[in-house]
């Protein structure tokens, strides 16, 4: 029998178009035409002068030859002209490959070459490095020199040579403000190309989508409780998972990007009272930014801001600190293959009532889905069942929806592997509470086993934490002969703190079953990746050599 | 040349399901599990047991033989279990036809065989009406009774009879909560069914899919500002375009719905201070419930409450007195086959500057498009061509973008007209200002021409309603050898008003070209529609006979 729902009720242009977060700039150039969408140092762009600008550059890179499918790469700190490559690059059908600023030139050279790159966008803070990438590699990409105007004087490094053929203004001069978009043919066109950082291996090229950032823009703006004219600070790098989608989220509100080129305490704290700053995101070093500011940077301010912090669980002491400083944190996790933030911490009213150390253990945790994101659960990633709520069974954090990857560029098997069983498989180990609420324990590789029995590293960091000496820290586990392995903690300490070894091992021993206890607790700098992220494999080489 | 970004790179269940505002629920289920989702009465329902109920309505459908594609149909005001109905219907794949409850048997009959129903969910407070149109429609609906324990005893009505071979609460009994929901296997499945009410002809079957149901959630949040905890008092019916789909969008902000059986001023002031009312939406009609309550009737609340208010632009002494009494009025405009709401009245900061009257010209606009409605455009019909954005060119709105029906059912010819060159004709007349918001001048077929003359019978009105007698008016064209047309005037007056036609007639001269001057004025009361829309059809024929 026929469904009579199915019958002469085809799609048409009427009712279906593609989604795609462009859609958003465009409403926003009517909606908000006059009001600031960009304010950079001395600059400010209305949302018709961003759309405007951003439709210059869809047209100048289509009279360069740039055709749907070629990859446009840009090497930006967080400025006008990167939320412009947000939205031109894609407007005219080309995929935005956003290139971390602190990579080196060879593992530039490996993106740009994997990617196809056929132009190459570069900040002047970033020619030498982008040059000398650009002739390691095998693609000679188009190359653009962008000269910011609002350059800080004090920045920590003078601006670098013009290595290009063109500039970013003279582009922009030659392209039509009154250029037709390309609405993507279909939403699940690439829109953006990013490379995880990865703590180990090779890189992989993670391709987001049309619609998966249109739905992020949504739900980011309903998680961070974002409203009309928001004001949103940019301590988060915009390489880094397309700053999260926030570079097309804000459009939704017609809410004011406020740029930053690097993260320092006296100028944010300057930007958010200047500019009544409601919204920021970024790694917990941000927060350690401002709590570490000294007084004659701080600037008070009236309004309460919003800060979406990721990558670790902030602990209890940064909460109180940085709630006393008139910021409300929420912890989000994700990871680029979910377009940032897929999970949020969301709070709940019983909450309020609580101890600071009884919330901030609330806090702590990851959390619960984005509304985009259509399931988010803890699994035996052998059977694919998920773990009992309770707290404590381990299993892997599996994902699936829309707000899931593309897949890897040109990486068929990995694509397959990360995809297996119709889950992306996060790699976390983590536990899910009766409320729901998941919890990292570990990344799969990082658990320790000793004796047959598992240790956490993130439990023997969270002790290590509570340390007041203790700034950074990270546990491996050491090869053993007897068993199997055994812990090994690295850690920092805070400027002008002395807590020895001894003292540490004594606090482990108070807080932590024997078996977890660190073997060696070795005090000293710890190596970390471009974004921030503690290079785990570089410490399990040196506690081997232990 | 192939795109690599198209290479192994397809849909899978890891990285795409189809859009549904089923999950939200399903969502609200975890995250919001024990918080308020239903108030009625004595009735409290959290997101856990609603989420439960409506799984239990699911099973308990199919137990009942109704497969996808199947239309069940729901007479009933609104209630949590009308709420229920939006979620548990479409959960096994089942279609809700909501049936505007202000039918008779006739109109109802004639819905019943057009859409086919297998089952019709009835509340007492309708079982008379439903029971008669059950006889005189061919098809044999399976009938629920709906008797529900919150029916006041102060309703204007008595419960009807049970009509039914089955109670509601006997049939979700039968229902197995851990029944496993059907998500839609195309997210183009239709989700509901809803007849235009429509001020001429024969009504259409307005089909809505489940990927526009989930857009409109995500847009009624952030166009309505409804953050975490909202509460939301059902002044609108849910028969009303599924209640422009805030059945569904409450649970992504774990928001609470305060059920209403019928619109009335001292239950909806109770309700708004008692639990703290946050957001309501409706006609005209229910801020004039709200402004012209008794002072026994009112009672005092603290929080600023939300009126979104559709169906006519709000004049300046009811937006005045609403925002006195604790609103904030915001205009939104859609239609049935948009979903409700498309366009919206964005407050512009500047207008904060702006006096009374000048505000209340600038809220009068219908506004402009939702983030889910890609294209909103006022164009000649002929041409397809836009209107310049003057302010003054008078063109037909077009709309097109995800949330415009998916058409009409078993009705090609309809769904061909409506959709012709790629918009959705709305039939409505509007000129667009300089800042791009729409403003509607009339409906298409109520333009009156006099003497080759265009006048806007909503011109007329606007000045009509200025008169403070003016209750409601409505102005049509009479057939005039002469001149074609000529405006005539139906008129109510405020109780206790004594104003004459001759009073108005001046009023008009005053204000108006003498083209545009009413012919004749005529104070009586005014036919409308169950949902409140003027039947201007009746007034011509009236008209015709003066």
């Amino acid at each position: 029998m026929t469904n009579p729902y199915e019958e002469h009720l085809p799609k048409c242009n009427a009712n279906y178009q593609s989604l795609t977060p462009l859609s958003f700039l465009e409403r926003a150039a009517t909606v908000f035409a006059d009001r600031p969408a960009i304010i950079h140092g001395q600059t400010q762009l209305t949302y018709n002068e961003f759309w405007q600008r951003s439709k210059r550059l869809a047209s100048a890179l289509t009279q360069f030859n740039i055709t749907p499918g070629d990859t446009v790469s840009a090497m930006m700190s967080n400025t006008p002209a990167m939320l412009i490559c947000h939205h031109g690059i894609p407007m005219c059908g080309a995929v935005l490959h956003a290139i971390n600023t602190r990579l080196d030139a060879e593992a530039i050279a490996l993106q740009l070459d994997h990617a196809d790159t056929k132009i190459l966008v570069v900040d002047r803070e970033f020619s030498e490095v982008a040059e000398q990438a650009v002739k390691r590699a095998s693609v000679t990409p188009l190359i653009i020199d962008y000269d910011d105007p609002d350059y800080p004087d004090d920045a920590p490094k003078p601006k670098g040579p013009l290595i290009g053929l063109s500039e970013w203004e003279d582009v922009l001069a030659t392209g039509d403000p009154d250029f037709i978009w390309r609405r993507p043919p279909d939403e699940w066109d690439a829109i953006t190309l990013n490379y995880t950082s990865g703590t180990t291996g090779v890189p992989k090229g993670v391709v987001y989508h049309h619609r998966a950032c249109a739905l992020m823009a949504y739900n980011n703006t309903i998680h961070a409780n974002m409203s009309q004219h928001s004001v949103y600070l940019w301590s988060l790098p915009m390489f880094h998972c397309n700053g999260w989608c926030y570079p097309w989220t804000l459009a939704l509100t017609g809410s004011t990007h406020i740029c930053l080129r690097w993260v320092r305490a006296a100028e944010m704290y300057r930007l958010i009272a200047k500019h009544k700053v409601t919204h920021l995101c970024g790694a917990p070093i941000v927060m350690s930014v401002l709590l570490n500011a000294d007084d004659s940077e701080k600037q008070s301010f009236e309004q309460s801001v919003n800060f979406n912090v990721a990558a670790a669980p902030p602990p209890e002491s940064v909460l109180a600190a940085m709630y006393d400083a008139g910021f409300m944190v929420t912890h989000v996790y994700g990871l680029t293959e979910v377009y940032g933030p897929a999970v949020v911490n969301v709070w709940q009213e019983e909450w309020d009532h609580l101890g600071r150390s009884e919330r901030a253990i609330k806090q702590a945790r990851q959390g619960v889905s984005y509304a985009g994101l259509e399931r988010l659960d803890v699994m035996d990633p052998n059977t694919m069942k998920s773990v009992p709520r309770d707290g404590s069974t381990l299993g892997e954090i599996m994902m699936s929806g829309n707000i899931v990857m593309k897949g890897y560029l040109k990486n068929k098997a990995a694509t397959d592997a990360a995809f297996q069983g119709g889950y992306f498989h996060t790699g976390d180990l983590a536990v899910i509470h009766p409320d729901g609420y998941v919890q990292i324990k570990d990344r799969s590789k990082d658990i320790i086993i000793s004796g047959g029995e598992n240790i956490s590293s993130i439990d023997v960091e969270n002790i290590l934490f509570q340390h007041p000496d203790v700034a950074s820290c990270a546990v491996v586990g050491k090869p053993d002969d007897k068993w199997g392995e055994t812990p090994i903690a690295f850690v920092e300490l805070h400027a002008g703190r002395t807590a020895t070894a001894d003292d540490l091992n004594a606090h482990c021993r108070a807080n932590l079953a024997g078996f977890q206890c660190p073997r060696q607790i070795i005090i000293e700098d710890i190596p970390k990746t471009s974004t921030g992220k503690v290079e785990k494999f570089k410490l399990r080489d040196l506690a081997k050599q232990l």
